[in-house]
């Protein structure tokens, strides 16, 4: 049965830059299920399958609504458990638990303040008042403000993804030899700021963007094949 | 048969102050392997088994000679397979190098900072001239001036421990429920500076510390029960 999956939208309905919902979209590849995205647009909350944070990705899987990328990987995990694993067991789950913290905290922190205006941009026009009210709220100062020194803070933001760099000069994947859920994660960050910005965030011959390159022929170059800028 | 594990020592020779040794003296405590530790001083080049790079940790086990940190617990999880796991699989081990990849590119580079001139403090006569020389031609200032704005930096290496501490936030370790190698890699670099400094790095409420104390508290207080300073 095809799961369907809420999925944010720019103003264009094809452009979809959650990082949270690319997570999912690559851990549903991973366990190799058919999927159907809805595109969702931030100030559509009423249009979201119960229960629901008022935030994407929500699947739907045969009735069942599970919301949070977290709880979907869990729940996929759980729920199919003959197909490749996300985690490849405990001691898996839990690191990979490490590398979402890592994400969150420091690549996701350092992203946006590259890319929120570039977020703006692309953002339905319905979207773009609520996205400009709350990020403006959470940063204290206008988005033009958050990324008007970006070139200057570009050299920190790539020293910041040291030890991203070190892994994958090492090995082809942050989960090893194949790719498995802490790459998903990671990558949603990437796959989400060049969805939205043709800012490119990686020097080309840095190990990650050959990372990245790996992650973007995946499934059929499922992630290359979406609106985005750049390799 | 016992192994033999070379150590660095500080003056004192029961002063245990490696990052690196603290790693491996825990994985080999985790696989239950009695050890003898023989105290090693930076300028004792020559009374390394061979084959070795000059540096420690180094282990003899029944005439093996296995060197470097990252060797020795790969040496110990093939040869003593029937003994608790270091990584818990294959995915363990490859999401475990993350987390390395992110002490020593992140927790070490910051901790260093603020203990170095605790470590020449510490450090036996013959080892004293060989650290200050080669620790200020690699920070290009004396030992003195690296640290002298350490209460400054304070708030900002706590900060870097974001990923850290939002991990063992939710769950016991960073490996999960219980301690694996991650944790022993993590923990090396905290050990390694309660060593060596009373210099606090962490404060009392932190979700860390409280890791840290978790630590302390494995295979009846091995760590613990080292000269250090502090909890």
């Amino acid at each position: 049965m095809t799961i369907t999956m809420y999925d944010l939208a720019g103003a264009e309905a094809d452009r979809r830059f959650s990082p949270f919902c690319w997570r999912s979209r690559m851990a549903l590849a991973h366990k190799g299920l058919a999927v159907e995205t809805v595109p969702w647009r931030f100030t559509e909350k009423d249009k979201l399958p119960q229960p629901n944070a008022g935030r994407v990705p929500v699947i739907v899987d045969g009735g069942r609504v599970v919301h949070d990328s977290t709880a979907i990987a869990d729940y996929l995990e759980e729920h199919y458990p003959d197909r490749q694993s996300l985690f490849g067991g405990v001691a898996g789950r839990a690191l990979a638990r490490f590398v979402q913290n890592w994400t969150e905290t420091v690549l996701l922190v350092g992203l946006i303040r590259l890319v929120v205006l570039d977020i703006h941009r692309h953002c339905a026009l319905e979207d773009q008042v609520y996205f400009r009210r709350s990020r403006e709220e959470r940063f204290s100062v206008t988005l033009e403000e958050v990324v008007h020194d970006r070139e200057a803070r570009l050299p920190a933001f790539r020293t910041s993804l040291d030890p991203l760099r070190r892994t994958v000069e090492r090995q082809d994947f942050v989960s090893g030899k194949g790719p498995a859920y802490a790459d998903y994660v990671v990558f949603g960050a990437f796959q989400w700021a060049r969805a939205i910005s043709d800012f490119e965030v990686l020097a080309a011959d840095d190990p990650v963007r050959v990372w990245r390159g790996r992650m973007l022929d995946l499934f059929d170059g499922l992630a290359r094949r979406a609106p985005a800028y750049g390799d």
